[in-house]
């Protein structure tokens, strides 16, 4: 695949933020300011550039022309300073590519509590900006990998009045992930490219609501970042009719979804440690909220996902898990699959032969798991990981 | 440690109900009828007993005479199939104790979903009954045990008028750990034995509050059982005047909840593959729920918990788990030590050295993890385990 949008250009350097011999600064650029959209992680506690990139977003300035992004350190928790590195940052790329030090945006990734090594983020700059290139947007994606082990992007097309418009995106992000994004969840970041002409007001609204269907959809640890962040450009470049939310825009925005939804699936099969790649759907719930909120506690139980680690149909932890998640609901309704496979019926195993043929599906990588309730028409989906010994090697292992 | 209780005998056998060579079923009884008090799951999804015991609790018929208990099988999701064994249960104990049906309470812990191997407990029943003995409440702890390495019990003795009172309690659960009893959270099972005079009515009160302030507490994996239980049994024949929220209730309540602490405590330093046991409080919020939540979102953080695991002092975890638990905070405020070494103050790291002393911290079994808000006077703390390889290895093999 080809990781080309056209008007933007990638780079990414070697700076030794944290490691030797790896890239850790990246550098995206439109050759035009592009209509800017961005989601940033709910936490109450949030990175540095996350606080500077809300503020400008208020603010009404949905352009941009580059983002800086780092990964090593997440710049978190790190008070006044940290926010004055993340003005500098971008006063320092601003300066080096002619611009205005607004229509640049910025990401860090990394370990929480440590000030940036801005000495080496400033020596690094002249050839960040000096290396930009439009082969090189791949570079990029692997710049901002953490515990990643691989890159994630993905690309689509279509055709919009007999113009062919381009979507591109990039994701890392492999621990620290059950996203939670809006204008105000993993270390997730996310950047999507387009050479398509939007609406900006249009632009933030459907990227906001494809992030709800997708990548707030995914959980790996159930563990929400501080610097989670998805920055989406388009840079108009493909000169079609302007699209917004009565030209084209269902259109565009099933693209959208659509590769979003692609980059997410990539971040759970890449997550830390993962072996298996589960979507647990709840149905026959009251609402959609109940069904989601189920189906999150379903995902982030320990007992399920080793249980999915170890290729067990254990669905007496996930009932248990359902029973826990705070909603009153009628055991002897429940009926629960792997697959197509029913294994629980009226609340109860339906025996041997049925939890073979679900121990067979669960030795693929990706499988289903479906909740029924019985008690009503809404229903949700998340995207699970399972919990294996190398997430807890990572992770012990991480910092030091 | 001597477990004697006057007026009760216990018993245990090898029934074979899922492993050979194992105590499995376990039987209590009181000489004469004892006030009974009971603490469920709140687990939406319960077992066949729990529901059978709720039921009785509610009848008010707060008096028993013996509780059967069996590992190896939780006899839940197990339908009316598993409702009529716990009455045949009952049946069987009660003919060949002579008792009353009525007067006999149970429990289950183990797999969820198959039926209870019900010849082999009608073969064992003779045995059991005839094994009793005042010496065997030892045995009971043993049999009670699924992946639990250690017996669990405390005792202890008050003087009340000049007469010698014992209070004694029996506990297990290892995983599935995060107790939400009530009437109507890990199996947890206790069982609590005292020859003490009470007031039935102000039993199940004082049972109740000193669950929620021990039990309820600890966090091994946050999994809430199907079958959580603890029964009270006091059969009076110490012969002291009524114990009731008038008389001598303040003294027994804190003799009580000293014993539940200690079991609690036993059962997060024996949880699975638990290699440290942490105190996690949360200060400084503006009330105890959300003291409560965020220290809870902290303790099942697994992000948070691999750190304790891997001894690693990362403290941006903990202040990233405390910021999605759903509350608004001010970053800047935020504080965090290690035992008594501060780490963060007003949101940012205070240095490599006090990291250091926090790492050292850590290296012991049992440490504590302090986060003050700085928002108000509330405050909450939970008794939490670490995430370890262990953990992942017993739950991903546990059923196959």
């Amino acid at each position: 695949m080809t990781f080309l949008v056209p008007g933007f250009e990638g780079s990414a350097v070697e700076s030794g933020i944290r490691y030797r011999g790896r890239l850790d600064l990246g550098l995206i650029a439109s050759a035009v300011p592009a209509a800017l959209a961005g989601v940033f992680t709910r936490n109450e506690v949030k990175a540095a550039p996350v606080l500077v990139g809300i503020e400008r977003l208020h603010k009404g300035r949905p352009y941009a022309r580059a983002i800086v992004v780092n990964s090593g350190n997440a710049n978190a928790c790190t008070g006044p300073e940290g926010i004055a590195h993340v003005h500098e940052i971008h006063g320092l790329a601003a300066k080096e590519m002619g611009i205005n030090p607004e229509e640049i945006m910025s990401s860090s990734t990394g370990v929480i509590g440590e000030p940036l090594p801005m000495d080496r983020i400033r020596r690094a700059m002249p050839a960040l900006v000096a290396g930009l290139s439009d082969n090189a947007l791949d570079c990029v994606a692997d710049a901002i990998l953490t515990t990643d082990t691989v890159r994630k992007t993905a690309i689509r097309h279509l055709d919009i009045c007999g113009i062919d418009i381009t979507i591109a995106g990039m994701a890392k992000g492999a621990g620290m992930i059950g996203p939670n994004m809006g204008l105000p969840r993993a270390t997730m970041l996310s950047f999507i490219l387009s050479d398509a002409v939007v609406d900006p007001a249009w632009w933030q609204v459907i990227v906001e609501e494809a992030v709800s269907d997708s990548f707030n959809q995914i959980i790996i640890d159930g563990d929400t970042s501080t610097n989670d962040t998805l920055l989406a450009l388009a840079n108009g470049l493909a000169g079609n009719p302007i699209i917004n939310g009565n030209r084209h825009g269902q259109l565009f925005k099933a693209v959208l979804e659509d590769l979003f939804q692609d980059l997410a699936h990539q971040l759970v099969r890449g997550g830390e440690g993962v072996t298996k790649c589960v979507t647990i759907r709840v149905e026959g719930a009251r609402n959609r909220d109940e069904a989601d909120k189920i189906a999150r506690t379903v995902a982030k139980s320990p007992l399920v996902k080793t249980a999915f680690f170890g290729e067990d149909p254990n669905w007496g932890r996930i009932l248990a898990a359902a029973g826990r998640a705070g909603f009153p609901m009628d055991q002897r309704l429940i009926e629960l699959a792997f697959n197509d496979v029913t294994i629980v019926k009226g609340g109860i195993g339906v025996g041997k032969e049925a939890e073979e043929q679900a121990k067979e599906a669960m030795a693929a990588e990706e499988f289903s798991v479906t909740l029924d309730l019985g008690l009503g028409k809404a229903r949700a989906q998340v995207l699970a990981s399972d919990l294996s010994g190398d997430y807890v090697r990572i992770n012990a292992d991480y910092r030091s």
